[in-house]
C-alpha cells in the first residue's frame, strides 16, 4: 500500500503515520519526492483494508496495490476451474445451456416448455420457484410447489435444475431440488445468503448486480468460497446504466476480463441484459464469441400468456434457430456446443423414470 | 395503458391483442392515426403490470399512464405522514438528526460517542451490530452484543436506537432492540426481508439502492406497507455514477421529488453519499435546503481507529460546528432544527438509568 | 402523441390544451379513464416536438407515440444502405478493418505500421492529424502535415485514408485528404461540424458520444443527412458507465439495435471501448458476432513509444493472430472477412505510386 | 507516479522500465515487496503522462500520484478567485442570479423577460443566440439578430448579457456583444473552441460536460487558463445517471468539492439539472447552502410557449419567490443575495440608454 502524503503536512503527521503502520507488523518505507512525499506500507496488505490511514492528518490518499479478493483469483489458482453438475462440465470446452421459464407457472406448462428445450440438446432447465419481483403485487412464485414441479420434470426428461434461492430460510429446501442454486442480481451483495450458499454442498450461479463491479462481484464469490463452497459459476447479465432502450447494458468486456482475473467458469443471461426477445439471439453469439462459458436464456411455449418476463423470453422455435447459429459461433472460436438430444443419457433417464 | 402498434401489424393481430384485453375485463378504445395505429385500455392498470403485451405479434410498445405504487402515493394520502417514535417525530417542522459511529465496536467506544452528541441535541443513535461488508474478511458486526451495548447507552442517555437488520432470521432479535429498524442500500430489494419488517410493529428506514430509480424506491416501500406497517421513513443516501471522486453522487432533487410523490418523511445520509468527512458539512446543508425531515450522520470519537468507513465518520466537534450551521439552514427554510441538549427528558432517563 | 392530464385538472386546462393543439392544426382525441383523461393528438408529431405542453397548466405527462428521426430510419428506409468508398463497400456481406495509429507521429512510423498491416488485407488505414487530448499539455496532433504522411502511405500502399475532423474550420483542408472523415466521440453533439460534413461529399463515420443514447446518437446521424451527406457510418465505441476496470463498456446490444433502427451501416471501436490492449481481441470478436459491419482497432508497431493511447494498441503480430480468429466468426455469422493482402489492386497502386 | 510490476515479470522488464524513466530525466526507486515489487519515478510526472508505460512488458498498473492540471489547481492559487464583470463580482461574497430565456425568441419577449427580471435585482441576462439541439429539425436559435436584441436590451436595463458560443467561427462575434461566453455541456471537451475562449479577453463560464467527471471538468478549464484567459467561471449542470424521473442528476457534492480542489467560482445551473420547474426551487436552495458562488436560470413569461426548453423554465413571480427563499439560504450560509433593483446603476442607464 502506498499512502500519499499531503503537500503541507506537519512531521507530527509523517511520524504517526508511520508509528500506526509499525504497530500494524508492517514495514514502511520513505520516499520524498519534489512536490509529494510517500509512505509505503510492506506487509499483509489485507490489514490494512480493515485501517482508515485516509483520516490520519496529514494522509493526502492511499493506494492499494493488491487486489482485496484471494480465493477467487488466478493468481492463487491459475487453471481454470471446471465445475461438475451430475456428469455435466461447466467451464470445459463444451458451452453449456441454460434454458427455460422465467417463472414456474404450472407443472404442465413447465413440462411443455422442458420437452420443447430437450430436442435442442439443452441439459439445464432454468425455473423460479422464488421470485423477487419489484412490485409486491406481482406473482412472486408457486415456492415449494414449483421446486416439486422441477423435481419431477428432471426426473421426466434428464434435465438438470437451475432455481434461486432468494431467502436463507429456504437454503435447506431449495438445496434439496436444485443441482444448481442460482443467487439473482438483487441478492449479490446479500452477504447472508453467500454465507449460507457457502456452505451448502451444491453449485452456485452468482450473478452480477446490476450495479456491481467487476470487484465487487468477485468479493461476493469469494465469501461463498471463504465459507468452503468451491463450485461458484460468474454470470453477466447486465449492467444498469443511462440507455434505456435495453433493459441494461450487457458488459461484454467483463466475460475476458472476469476470464484472466479469476479461475471460476463465466456464463451469461442475454435474456435479463437486453430486455427485449428479438435481441437475445445476436447479444448470445457475442458471450460466446467473446469466451463466456455458457447462456442461461429464458424460452417459454406462449411468452405473451408467461406471468414473468415475457417481453423478454424465446419461443421453442426462435430459441432452436438460435441454438444453430451460437454452434457455428462455438466452433469459430474453439468450442463446443451440442444441440441434439442426447440421447443415451435420455434412454437411461426414461428407463429410469419409468 | 396505451398500446402503439407496429406500423406493419396485421388486422388480427389487433383483434387478438383487443380479445385479450377484454377478457381481462378492460374496455379499449381505438385511435388510428396517420403513421399509427393506438389501443387504449381502460380498467384496472395494475391487472396488466403482469400480462407482457409486448410479445404479442404486432404491438410495438406499452405505455402505462398510471404510477405502480399505491399505498405510498400522495394520490393516496394527500397530508405528510409525521411518525412518531418514542415521543420523536420524523416528518414533522423538526428536524431530526440520527448520529453515531458506522460499527459499533465496544460498550466503551459507543458510549463515548453517545455521550459526546446528547450535547449537539441529537436525539437518535446510530451504530451498526450486523454489517453488510464488501469482503468477508472485513469486520462484521458484533451481532446481538451489540444491540446490548446499544440498548444500554438508550437507558443511559435517552438517546433512541436506530440500527440495521440484513438477514430476515435476525428480525425478531433486532426489533426487540432497535427503536428504528433500518434497511441498507444493499436490501432495498432483498424483498423477503421488506417483507419482514412489514409485519413488524417497529418504524422502518428504508435506504435507497445504490442503483435504485425512484420508482424503484417506492416500490420497495410499497412492499412493506402492503404488509401493514405504515411507518416508512425513506433515505437518500447517493447513487452510482461515473464519478469516483466521492463514494456515490447523493441525488438532491430525490428529495423534492420523493416529497411530491409520497406522504412518507424522506431523510438523507450525506456520509455514504460522499463517503469522504469534508464534504459531509456542505452536502448536508444542501439536503437540508432541499426538504430533507432528517439526517443520518457517521459520527466517531477517533475515525482513525474506526473498523468500519473511518474515512467518512465526522469527529464530535467538527459534528458540532455543522449542527450550528444546519440550524441557520433549517430556519431558512421554515424548519427547526434542537442543537441543545434536552435537559428533562434526559434528566428523566438518568433517574430512571440510576 | 398522448397527453395525460393531472388527476384534479381544471376543466378549463382541458379547453386550453384542447385548443392549442387546434391552432397547431392537430386533431385531438378525448379519452376518460377512471384515473386519468387523457388526450392524442393526431397529425405532424414533429410539431409538437417544439412546444412544451408540459408547461400548460393541469398536464401531468406528455407521451410521444413516434420516434423523432426520420432519415436514418428503417421505417423510411427498409433496406441496408451499403456504402462504397473507392470501390471498397462499407455495411455489404464484406467485413471492413479500419486500423492504425492513433496519432499520426511521424512519416515512417506510419508506413511502418501501415507496411504491417497490408499483408492482413486491411483496406482502411486510420490516424488522427488532429487530436482532442483531455489536456491541454499533451500532443495535439500534426495537424496538415500529418494528413499529408496519410496520402503518401496511401500511394504507397492503396489503403485508404480515414481521420478525425475537429474543427468546422478545417473541414475543406481535411476532405481533401481523407476517404473517410470521422467525427469524434466528444463531438457527437458539436452540431456546427455535423452541419459542415453534412456539406461535404465524403462518407462520414460518426461515433457515439460516450454518453449519448442510442436515440441521440440516430438524431446527430440525422443531422448529417438532413443536410444532404447520406454516406454516414455509425459507430459503436463504449460508453461511460460506473465501472472502472475497462476505459469505457461496450454496449454489445446497441450493434443489432441500431441494424433495426437504421439502414445505416454499424462499425465498432474495440480499442477506445476497453482502453487496454488485452481485451481487443474477445470484445473484436463478439462485436462481428453480434453483428458490426466493420471494426476499427488501434494498432501500433511499439505502442509502448506511441505518443497517444499506447495502452491499447495491438502489436501487428497480436493483431494478425486475432484476423484469424474474426475471420472465422465472421465465417460463422454468414459474413466475410478478407486477411491477405489483395495483390492486384496493391501492384496497381504500386506502379502508380512508382 | 508508482509503476507496480506484474508478479511474474522479468529482470530484463524491470530494467527496460527503469531505463525508460532514466532517459526521460526522472530518478527511479526501487522497492520489493512479497507480493510486488514498485518502481517510483520522481521528477516532472507531466512527461510520464504522455508515456505508455503500461505498454512495457511485465507492468501490471500504473498509478499517478499528482493531479493533472496545473494553473485551475488550489495548490497553485490558494485564494478565491473573484471576477469581475463590468463591476459585478462573481466568486466574492454576493450570491450571482443569471436568469432568462433558454433562446432569444424575439426582442419583443426578451425585453418582456428582462423587465420581469429587473425588479428581483437580477444583474445577468441570459439568452441563446446560438442553440445546440438534439434535432436538426428544432429552433437552432436567431444568432447574430439574438445577440443584437441581446445587446439593446442590455443598454434598456443594465442587465449583463451571458451568451453561449457553439463554433469557433462566431468567436469574434459572440465576444462583441457577450459580457460572459458561455460553452455549453455538449462542448466542454470541443478542445478547439476552448482554446479559442482561450483567447478572449471575456470571462468565460465552462459548463461541465453531461458525462464529465470533476477531474476532466478541471482539465477543460485548464485549456483555457493555459491560452493566457484565467477569467473562468466553472458551472455544475447535472450529470447523466440512470435516474429519469429527472433530466439529469445534480452533483450537489461537485460545488464543496470544486471549491477545494480549484479557486476558480463555481455557479449551478438548476435547470438543466432536474428539467422540470417544480424542482429548480428546491435544488437552487440546496446549491446555495452548499456553497455555490451563483445561478443560472431559466425564466420565461409564457413557459408553454417557449421555443426551447419550457418545461424547465420557471414563470417570473414564481422565480420571484423563490429569490425570497435564497435569500434567506445564502445568509444562514454567511452569503449575501440581493433581491431589489438597483436603482442607481439603472438610473445611469437609463440615461445612458436616452
Amino acid at each position: 500500500m502506498i499512502i500519499v502524503m499531503k503537500p503541507d503536512h506537519q512531521p507530527e503527521d509523517l511520524r504517526r503515520l508511520i508509528n500506526r503502520l509499525e504497530d500494524l507488523g508492517l514495514k514502511t518505507h520513505l520516499s520524498k519526492g519534489e512536490h509529494r512525499t510517500l509512505v509505503g506500507a510492506i506487509g499483509d496488505e489485507g490489514l490494512l483494508q480493515e485501517v482508515p490511514l485516509e483520516s490520519l492528518p496529514g494522509v493526502e490518499k492511499v493506494m492499494p496495490i493488491l487486489k482485496p479478493y484471494k480465493l477467487v483469483s488466478r493468481e492463487f489458482k491459475p487453471e481454470d476451474t471446471v465445475i461438475d453438475v451430475q456428469g455435466q462440465q461447466i467451464g470445459g470446452k463444451e458451452i453449456q445451456m441454460m434454458a427455460g421459464p422465467c417463472a414456474v407457472e404450472s407443472r404442465e406448462v413447465l413440462e411443455e416448455i422442458a420437452r420443447a428445450l430437450v430436442p435442442y440438446g439443452v441439459k439445464f432447465l432454468r425455473g423460479g420457484a422464488f421470485k423477487p419481483r419489484t412490485s409486491p403485487y406481482s406473482f412472486q412464485g408457486l415456492g415449494e410447489k414449483a421446486l416439486k414441479f422441477l423435481a419431477a420434470v428432471r426426473e421426466q426428461t434428464g434435465m438438470l435444475v437451475v432455481t434461486e434461492l432468494m431467502d436463507p430460510r429456504d437454503a435447506v429446501l431449495v438445496a434439496k431440488y436444485a443441482d444448481i442454486i442460482q443467487i439473482g442480481t438483487r441478492n449479490m451483495q446479500n452477504f447472508r445468503l453467500l454465507t449460507e450458499v457457502g456452505n451448502i454442498d451444491k453449485p452456485v450461479i452468482l450473478k452480477r448486480g446490476m450495479s456491481a463491479t467487476i470487484k465487487e462481484l468477485l468479493m461476493s464469490a469469494e465469501y461463498i468460497m471463504s465459507e468452503g463452497n468451491h463450485r461458484v459459476i460468474l454470470c453477466e447479465r447486465g449492467i444498469r446504466t443511462f440507455e434505456t432502450e435495453t433493459r441494461n447494458t450487457l458488459d461484454i468486456s467483463a466475460i475476458p476480463l472476469l476470464k484472466q482475473l479469476t479461475h471460476l467458469p463465466v456464463i451469461v443471461d442475454p435474456s435479463h441484459a437486453v430486455g427485449r426477445a428479438d435481441l437475445v439471439a445476436p447479444v448470445s453469439r457475442a458471450a460466446i464469441a467473446a469466451g463466456a462459458d455458457g447462456l442461461m436464456v429464458e424460452v417459454h411455449v406462449r411468452p405473451e400468456e408467461a406471468w414473468s418476463d415475457g417481453p423478454q423470453s424465446l419461443r421453442p422455435q426462435v430459441f432452436g434457430k438460435m441454438m444453430t447459429e451460437l454452434q457455428k459461433v462455438a466452433e469459430a472460436v474453439g468450442r463446443t456446443l451440442s444441440i441434439q438430444e442426447d440421447s443415451d443419457s435420455r434412454g437411461d433417464r426414461t428407463v429410469a423414470a419409468g
